[in-house]
């Protein structure tokens, strides 16, 4: 039973038969090509609007490539504690953003609420000296596997658009959100003030596949040299177009993501009736409760695989994800385990 | 007829079939899976030694982390005048190595000379001010479609110890060198004095594979670190590996790499019989010619597709670049379209 | 009466002296003049070790050159939240340092504990992907005009070794320290386990002399690298040096920064007299006092001049520095002036 | 007798005083104080026309600032082949620039022409992969001691706007082309289509004091911003602007000029008279002669002090350079020494 990250599922089938359709062919490299061509079509479809598509092959890249082409390279981005730019990218936002500042700020289960927002321009600013707050960049659905509904996502874009900052999603679990909220991709994203979305199917299917999608259209000719110069340019780009595509076609992305989601649900109502405590609402395809020890190793001895971290009471946090290609079985085996295993103390 | 680059084929079967076989798997992400592990001891066999491997998506990640991790961000590396590093990452080595320097030097048909190494030592030294010439990366086969034979190879890193360079190889068509030469893997890197090499499948018949081989093993950490902060890092890297896994099994990249090189010389005859000038010899897969203005213009019309890059005489030299799928049939048919073109005036 | 910053204040006899003398003498360009190695003599008897000395024109250059000189860039380096570095120069030690992580701590009265310093290790640790803490900078004397003592140095030094830190100190107002603790420079940095120190003579009365001053050798090259190719080293640099000369000579440094002590002392205890409330104890040169919004415009209306922060109760910091050149007659107006005013509601 | 460096050279009478004026002073820090608000009042005057001054301490920072506030980081500046930021800064300019690419043009006696700027666009163009050309940096006067005159400037101008490139001009001699020439301040930057120029008074009798003077106004905030960042905002910057203001006070910064290059002059002619060949013209305060071994050892023996560089015949360029402070005692015995010595062979 592995429930470490979505990321250690393999590939959908849908993607696969997209790369295999696409193998056959000889087309343009580095983005002059159909496939390329076709997933701005696709994907100006699902956001309703025209937007720009750059296809990279790594979420870090999507997200600081996004960030470094909207902000100054001497401004700073407004973020959560523990979103994944801030914690899980050794400094890759600022890296590519020429010496860009990460801001993390607090907020409860994961999410950035208006207040910590607005509480974050009360300091002093000292002119040249101080980073200017350039941007916001919040998670959707967030890495405490919560989400913004639309809202929420209205509230903090106010905060942000008083102060003049541009909007970025890390979207590497969008799909879940979408499934989740039931709200449009244009009602998540642009309709609420995103400007420029990081756009991941690896977590949800596919091999390597992220999309930076730029919904505000200033921004392509930077994004364009901030991406080659960093190395981001694929030569065969189309075969990460091609495995958009099929993600895509007939809302496989959709269906992929609500049973990751329904999984996610059903591990934690499981994990409840076991007697643990859920740690943060389960909202998509991520479960965490809280082990003590002794608990958590007789998890690892029965199998189970996941990432803790430490909750600073002697306890520990786990993290428990579900992806496209969870089984009911694999949950109910966490469960039973969890059972017998007993909460803790 | 598509010669424009071995980047516009598809993906050989062998590639695909192993993309498909882990597809159906879970594994560990971010390189922790098995596959990667079984593509170091396939590296380590193929060439004679321990090496470290370091799968990527772009040659241009491959490169400029390879002399990221190898030179001091204040370095100068030596390179030749049409290298890729230096004329077609948009300083990518650059920006990735901190700030790191290119020094281009001449040399005909594509290769350097240990004379023209030397010669760019001839300079003054201002101590601190001056950039010091840290590093030599050399392209095998060449931006020319030529190759260093082992004892090209040893001649330059003679020149290179004697300044205590460390030797990179860009390797985005190190199968058509080896294929050619006949000579081996280790022959024509550790064995002359290469210490690190960004080995290219890509071009070679694979999707987006490209792996640094670090042939010394004292710049792991740092790789591992410019590789995270750069966003070179796949989440499911395990499938950079099965490509390759697929690719030098049976020594099908060997195989691919003959059949490009094959085509390339069927070419390079059959337009010199049509009366073109081959303004480098024909030792890979890469064959170029002069062309005038009309005698381009008719060759576009008759539906070929080619880069070409100004001589400074009027003419244009067309770069036509075979690879692992190109048929005799379409060399053919560009050999016959020539032909009815005739020569350039 | 000008209490904005030591910055504001003029150049002191003993520094203006040392131009002079040095004005009418040629001598090599970039640090290879007499005057460079007389100060490197008289730091090195100062600090009772054999230094090697860097002159610089600005703090900023000094902190952010000491630390991309001793930190990888992918490292982080602690430090408190009130740092000057990290919060006043527009992250010029993330630029410089290539990248760098600055991780502020909170910390009473602009101090640095130990138990916050072993708090900041307890996080998750996601491998490659985490900065790994590589570095502790602190302030001495502090930026809320405290200082520490040998025993608070070493304490904060054993969690530094126990986690094999580098430890630089911005010593902007060091002079400042070594006046008030009595303890000798020795003792106030290697003694204690300090690694580089930023050693700054412009806010005790230079024109604009700052000196690295490295304790521990090895970072000799890459430090000198590192000032080139960010701008850092001056053509006439021996006017830096000379500056340090006046300065240090007859420990006129000692007595002008016991003089800036004192007159904050008295400062102190005036306002103290006159109602109002310290909001840190008066260690150095620097007072902090609460205002609200009316006596703040009072004081201003008064001819007061100084800086202000928010302290998020509706009141405002108010940062009062004391200098070399700071008289007791504009104390005694500033106090004077309070007591007119009266104390905040 | 020192002919090394006009950096080796003392700080001239006009400006200490105006350092000794200002020392007594207090006035408020980082630039916002009277001394560089006369200084823009008074550049504005010897412009003729309305700019923004930007005083720092080294000529790097000056030019790297000037040209990473008007170049994308992505962007590459065409300049001479020995020009200071290309070979004497250990890039620099590339480094604070983030990552911006140095083109190096040939040009006989340090000057760059119309042809070779021209010629420098004769190249592939592969969009996204290739370097944009978007700025051109010429030095005046040159670092072979020559000037471009004002229809020299205007047809290298007219080169760069027809490529729509951004101009500098590096003037840490810029006051002995101006004494030179004869032409005015404005005829020899924006008049003839220079945005911004780094105006050098250290080498002509300052201790530290360089300025960026833009002469097109948008690019402010972007030069503040990485002015700050990289280190290079002056706490005390009033003393700069007060060197400046000493050194432009009754055209002494011409006088001065004046004298280096007539000393120039008179040691030019004296060492053809010696029977040495001249390797450039002699157009302000620099002279070039060719060495061979024997020749340079009996120099130095004689006392003399110059650099050298290998000219590739076996003999070396020796440059001699003369300064505000150099006197017709020192340029004579020079001459003598090399008529002692004789001719080389």
């Amino acid at each position: 039973v592995r429930f470490a990250s979505d990321n250690t599922s393999g590939v959908c089938p849908e993607v696969l038969r997209a790369i295999a359709a696409e193998a056959g062919r000889d087309d343009a490299a580095y983005g002059d090509d159909r496939a390329t061509a076709r997933l701005t079509e696709a994907l100006s479809t699902v956001f309703e609007r025209e937007v720009s598509v750059f296809p990279v092959a790594t979420g870090t890249a999507a997200n600081s490539l996004a960030l470094a082409a909207t902000n100054p390279p001497w401004g700073g981005v407004l973020c959560h504690r523990s979103a994944h730019i801030a914690v899980d990218e050794l400094a890759a936002p600022t890296v590519i953003g020429g010496g860009l500042t990460l801001m993390p700020v607090d907020g409860e289960h994961g999410r950035l609420t208006p207040d910590a927002l607005t509480a974050a321009f009360a300091r002093i600013d000292h002119g040249v000296h101080t980073v200017p707050i350039t941007g916001l960049s919040l998670t959707q659905s967030t890495e405490a596997g919560t989400r913004y509904r639309v809202e929420d996502l209205r509230a903090l874009v106010d905060v942000a658009r008083a102060h003049d900052l541009v909007v970025h999603a890390d979207g590497a679990r969008f799909a879940n959100a979408v499934a989740a909220t039931g709200a449009s991709p244009a009602e998540l994203t642009w309709n609420s003030g995103v400007h420029i979305l990081s756009l991941g199917a690896t977590k949800g299917g596919a091999m390597a596949a992220e999309a930076v999608v730029v919904l505000e259209p200033d921004v392509v000719d930077a994004f364009e040299r901030h991406r080659k110069r960093h190395g981001h340019l694929l030569s065969k780009q189309r075969f990460v177009s091609a495995q958009f595509l099929g993600w895509l076609a007939d809302d496989a992305w959709l269906r992929h993501a609500d049973h990751a989601n329904a999984m996610a649900d059903r591990l934690g109502r499981g994990l409840v009736e076991a007697g643990l405590e859920l740690l943060h609402p389960v909202e998509t395809n991520m479960v965490f409760v809280a082990l003590d020890d002794p608990t958590e190793a007789a998890w690892r001895d029965g199998g189970a695989s996941f990432y803790t971290l430490p909750l600073g009471d002697g306890r520990r946090e786990a993290r428990l994800v579900t992806s496209w290609s969870t089984t009911t079985g694999q949950v109910d085996a966490l469960v039973d385990l969890a059972a017998r295993c007993g909460p803790p103390a």
